[in-house]
């Protein structure tokens, strides 16, 4: 396998993170996933802005420009084979003394990049999946792309454990996103979705999808969901760069409308397929 | 510079991390940092044991006993001659493809463990310093001492940006804790700090002042403290293994006190010294 090391690409076993490294020793850094259909990158543009945006927040500076990035990424792709998959790209503060302040401009931030599998989960989209619902414990800035994944990661496991498929997380009695996903829920038509604020990451593919439903006429609305209401949706579904669209069926054990894949879920999962190669 | 990884002790050029160890990518993973005084690890069993704690309630198994790891750890202060210091561990949940949920049991999580300097605020130890508010907007398991520390990153950096020594963390109204360090108010002769609940890590020192009211009859109680009350204070400071007690004399613009080491904190301070070598 082949790895972009900062603005080079080098093989695997020649790459290694210094113990010093800040995204090691604070989670200081940020990241993307980029999907990878029939050789191209998904959405490469709105993945790179979104990282900028990313670093910014924490208020660190890229060690490469946007447009060289790109670049890299697609020699990476082409240079991996990479055909069906995706890319993970992270950057991390740079290696410094262990201090929580910054460590100044002489330090550079660490980039890396490589591929990894991308694996579309054809029967959950088909069929449907459960979700349970874990609290939602993370910080307040989930607008940010962070390294700071520990309560994703303990909340998606508890979901495993449970059978089921993803986390739904909930504050506040309200349903704030999956561990990985965005959750929308469809009433009398219309596309409801938690508002792109500090509690939630704004995802590629939930832009896409109100792009899909304001170009198709399909009603849609940024508004607050509550966990109690979750037995009044007549269609659930989650989104991500990796899963693309998978409908909810199930919210615990509430049904939700008749147990299967809904009408607006399909479409926009039909409207989807069709922008992506 | 000698550097454990697992239970091996190698010089530092041949320990590096894997770009997919969990501790780079989730922030997955947990940590301590010791004091070294005279040549010994300082309270190593409280710290050990919140390891182990930290590790408990992340669900990963530390991947050494804890009498081996104190075992090593001392030949790891021992290797390195280091005299007055600290010591830095850490344990991620292990290398595996990236994936939210838990890698499985056939992946083991990955400890190192490094000397840190430590360089006793003596000046400020003395002196007093000032410190200044942040929203408190970290994860709400505070208790477990793990590696997504963003925030606090970003709110120490904020304090020293403003020329403060510290960011004093509120959250709805109440402080409860600094970035880096425990937060105590003394009003009519006691001792106050915030409940060791999941919104504050109940640190070594903290507990060791804990020990010391009670030991000496100085009046002590867990209790939250509202920023708003500030002024009321006759006497503040703040704790942390590295800073030992370092008293707090202005809270943003305001006063503490007359400005300078209070009388019980200047005592705790003293006490402290008497425990350690």
């Amino acid at each position: 396998m082949r790895v972009l090391l900062q603005d080079q690409l080098l093989n695997r076993d020649e790459v290694a993170i210094d113990i010093e490294d800040r995204g090691y020793q604070f989670g200081d850094g940020v990241y993307e996933v980029m999907r990878v259909y029939e050789g191209q990158l998904f959405t490469i543009n709105e993945h790179l802005e979104r990282l900028a945006r990313s670093a910014d927040q924490i208020r660190m500076k890229l060690p490469l420009r946007l447009d060289v990035l790109k670049e890299r990424l697609i020699e990476l792709v082409s240079e991996n084979s990479v055909q069906n998959g995706a890319v993970y790209v992270q950057v991390s503060r740079g290696v410094s003394l262990r201090n929580h302040s910054f460590p100044g401009d002489k330090v550079t931030p660490v980039l890396i990049a490589y591929p990894l599998p991308g694996k579309k989960p054809a029967q959950e989209q088909q069929n449907g999946v459960q979700v349970n619902l874990v609290d939602d414990m993370r910080w307040l800035r989930c607008d940010i792309k962070s390294l700071n994944l520990l309560w994703n990661v303990m909340a998606k496991q508890e979901a495993l454990d449970k059978g089921t498929y993803e986390a739904l997380l909930h504050r506040d009695g309200t349903i704030t996103e999956g561990s990985s996903t965005n959750f929308y829920a469809v009433k009398d038509g219309t596309v409801y979705t938690h508002p792109a604020n500090n509690l939630i990451l704004n995802g590629i593919t939930r832009m896409k999808i109100i792009e899909l439903c304001s170009e198709n006429g399909i009603p849609f609305m940024e508004k607050e969901l509550y966990i109690n209401e979750r037995t009044s949706f007549d269609e659930a579904f989650i989104s991500s760069t990796t899963i693309e669209i998978v409908p909810v069926t199930k919210i615990e054990e509430d049904v939700i409308g008749e147990g299967k894949p809904g009408e607006v879920t399909k479409r926009l999962q039909e409207l989807f397929r069709k922008i992506t190669p």
